[in-house]
């Protein structure tokens, strides 16, 4: 039988490289997992495909899976809901599959809440010179988007501590083999395993005097 | 700067393969693992050296560690006494190494008790059969001592549950991997890296508006 996947939330500072990691991951070892797509009210931007970047749906919809529960987490940005729905995470554990979810500091804290088995990492680069030195080299913002993301990266670290796990992303390819090792480990939690124990307890107890 | 080593204490059923699993990973990865050797008051059996199988002190010598807080753990049996010097463990500690500790299910909790970061794995062979089969196909124990070591097996396996993680050791070259990569990860944990945390909010405060 199949032993159910782990949900991982990756959050981290607009910079540290969250998405190549991701991508990376998921190109390597396509079986083992699945990247959550988000449902999100706002409307497509070019090149964007329903079901791949997100799931566009209307505000009715959205406020309808709210009220039924169908959301793992959610949150509203500038007029649009952004959010995860449930069903397609739950399919995806059940088949076994690490789902891999990216949402921002606060959304992160909440899935953890309410579903304390998730495993939290936060992505960072090995120091903030770097930080800005990535962000810049983009060569596609703003110097005040800049400033904006390095300010947002001070607020976020102070969350940091809360995560389960770091990933410094230095090197990229030793980046995403920790990802990997530190998710595979997961199954080896005691917690994730009660269904064996039980069964080797009950076995064992025939050798009692 | 080297980060410290990890501490983790493996138990398991006899006839799990502890101790292969252990010569193992030290083999494949001698510059990253420390195994602590325990000190004992019991005689030296043929073929045993001081400082490799254990340190043989007298019970005097053993008496007066204890007094002076010199052994992580200890336990007594039939009139032996048997325990874990610090000093050593420290030092491989500080080293960087991570320090491979092999003791029965009381002497783990108690560890784990006095230093909570320990990482605790019990090793456990896929089923009860695979056990039974294993301590026979060693040919060299009569059928009391089997019986004993299945009994004792029964009564280890209701302290699993207290443990942080389960291995289980079905092909030895796969469990080998998952050692070693579940201790490695453990470096990764948050409470693994604070200074490093404290540093990165401190280079980002500059950022604050």
């Amino acid at each position: 039988m199949n032993q159910r996947g782990i949900l991982t939330v990756i959050s981290g500072f607009s910079g540290a490289g969250k998405g190549t990691l991701i991508r990376e991951l998921l190109a390597r070892y396509p079986e083992r997992y699945a990247l959550s797509v988000s449902a999100t009210t706002r409307s497509p931007r070019p090149g964007e495909e329903n079901g791949r970047e997100y799931f566009f749906v209307t505000k009715e919809e959205f406020e309808k899976r709210i009220r039924e529960g169908g959301l793992i987490e959610y949150a509203q940005y500038v007029e649009n809901y952004y959010g995860t729905p449930k069903a397609y995470v739950d399919a995806q554990l059940e088949a076994g599959k690490n789902v891999i979810l990216e949402i921002e500091v606060q959304g992160a804290l909440k899935v953890k809440e309410k579903f304390p088995d998730t495993l939290l990492l936060f992505v960072t680069p090995p120091d903030a010179a770097e930080l800005e030195s990535r962000l810049r080299g983009r060569g596609t913002e703003s110097e005040e988007v800049i400033q904006n993301r390095l300010r947002q990266a001070s607020w976020e670290a102070s969350f940091m501590s809360r995560y389960d796990y770091i990933l410094v992303n230095d090197k990229l390819e030793i980046c995403v083999e920790e990802l990997h090792a530190l998710i595979a480990s997961q199954k080896l939690r005691m917690s994730a395993n009660s269904s064996f124990i039980t069964q080797m307890k009950t076995e064992l107890e025939k050798y009692q005097g």
